[in-house]
């Protein structure tokens, strides 16, 4: 299976601490690196935690406060006295690049590393990149400025061929890429074989969306159904969810609801706000309602994963095979 | 005496570690405390290291590589966030205001503080800062932008009023002012006691010399000649003096024979390059010139202290006192 996961490389709300810096992750799959965010001190914290700056082509920018952006000029300098070469593609508001460029001039002197900004569309769901095995969406919350949550959804990954089958029918290896994507084999003898006879059930796709920063907001759940992993930023307790609403943010508890709403797999929360000394009133109150939370601490590495069901199908008797097996994997 | 202290916040060369920020250090004088350079996390180190950020109000930043000023968004809007009042003064090259605003748009909403920015004089030494007790002056360095190094020089101390001569002779309190001054005393019965006989020397003054990012330069000579404290770059070991030249940077040998012509008390070098894994060569280069050398390392606090030497001083005999004690400090 494709290396899916999340670091978290700071979880703090607007002030950045020693302990917790503030927001930026990194995605990585299929051995691709992904950013999403960029506050302070990002790229210590890449480093800090083994990631190559240089190998991130592409940065989605939630919205435009500085405890999301402020780690952009250095990453982007860092890179550029790296080397790097070829395209840094910046998903974020169209006011991001004139906000870098006068801190950038530098990049003038080089051609062969550029960065090219692209405008996220704050009105509606849209996919913002896509490549042959992942596609990342964008969708609208609702903060004090423009903000998008990010929603990183593997594409349909290709059926396993049945090792047996394959021997049995003496299927040249030139025509099984069809049978990986779900095409029945005709026989030498005339006879069609159907797929389901030939494969098993390709991986599940898994995904994971990023919500931060925002009020609680019904209107994300067409988006992050079913996701695997979801991240909702909880900057308060729910006793103070007025000020949470006021300041356009949101509650665990609210976070923990929409997990449970959403049907997510596992929900890691952050973006405390620094009232809270320890992050245990957090936890807690998102655990009552959604027991699978988790804290976003700075380093730490949450897998992408699907939980398995193992189901033993008994196909039914054809003429060339008595029974089979087949594994079969839910996604949740 | 009044505190006097440098604490190193950030010490790296253009790309900041975890383990070393970049550059960026804070100057106690008098209850007061001053910002040299605003390198990235910034702010993460200063709260690491116990300072307040609202506390801040005049930051001197060297030159504008990213290296020295990323992380002035961040400590501003932290600043904000905070509710500091009043005036934040910034004394750098004047393009810095252009490359700050586009980022700090929120700060319109605050009438309560300001950020006032202050061009440096490039081509000559120059007072940019001055308070009762406390002198700061630029001067120019040679890097491949404009640079200037900081000068932080103690203003002539009071005398110290002798307790024993101000019983004997009866001064009023009203009148002691002027002696701590300087001036004689003029008896009741109208003889003059000159001032050498009531008062001990005052407290020796002390300064701090702050040089990066620059080439070795005799010129500076003028300026830091008898620091009690010089920070100088000191990016490269010797072997690479010509890369060091060419990139416009200094040597730890060149480091220490500039530290040893301008007679300072103590010499920090910092700044090094990544190339060092760690800092052994580059304090070994530097001691073997200037013996006391010391490695700026991040939370790291010098203090700047004179050597104080004691003098017996016997003054003539005079009708009023056989004989006096004076300690005599003398600044190196």
């Amino acid at each position: 299976m494709l290396n899916f996961s999340v670091t978290i490389l700071g979880s703090n709300s607007a002030i950045p601490t020693f302990k917790r810096f503030s927001t930026s992750q990194v995605v990585t799959h299929n051995e691709k690196t992904y950013l999403i965010d960029c506050g302070e001190g990002a790229q210590i914290q890449l480093r800090r935690f083994g990631f190559k700056v240089g190998k991130i082509n592409h940065i989605f920018i939630s919205h435009l406060h500085g405890d999301h952006i402020f780690g952009l000029p250095g990453l982007i300098s860092t890179m550029a006295l790296g080397g790097k070469k070829g395209e840094l593609h910046i998903y974020s508001h169209s006011d991001l690049k004139g906000m870098m460029d006068p801190l950038l001039l530098f990049l003038n002197e080089s051609d062969d590393f550029k960065v090219l900004y692209h405008p996220l569309n704050f009105r509606k769901k849209a996919i913002v990149y896509e490549d042959s095995r992942l596609v990342v969406e964008s969708f609208p919350l609702k903060h004090r400025i423009p903000c998008c949550g990010f929603l990183f959804r593997e594409k349909e990954h290709d059926l396993h061929l049945r090792a047996d089958q394959m021997d049995y029918f003496k299927i040249p290896v030139r025509d099984r890429v069809a049978l990986k994507g779900g095409a029945n084999y005709r026989n030498t003898d005339g006879t069609i074989i159907p797929n389901g006879d030939l494969t098993l059930p390709a991986n599940p796709i898994r995904s994971y969306a990023f919500c931060t920063d925002t009020v609680p907001r019904k209107q994300i759940l067409p988006a992050i159904t079913g996701v695997n992993l979801l991240y909702h930023e909880a900057t308060f307790c729910d006793d103070l969810k007025d000020l949470a609403l006021k300041t356009c943010h949101s509650t665990a508890k609210q976070a923990a609801e929409l997990a449970l709403e959403a049907r997510a797999g596992r929900l890691i929360i952050g973006h405390f706000s620094s009232r809270y000394k320890n992050d245990n009133p957090l936890i807690e109150e998102a655990r009552s309602i959604f027991p699978n939370t988790f804290v976003a601490n700075d380093g730490e590495r949450f897998e992408i994963e699907v939980e398995y069901i193992l189901i033993h199908i008994f196909s039914p008797l054809t003429s060339y095979s008595s029974s089979k097996n087949s594994l079969l994997k839910l996604t949740r």
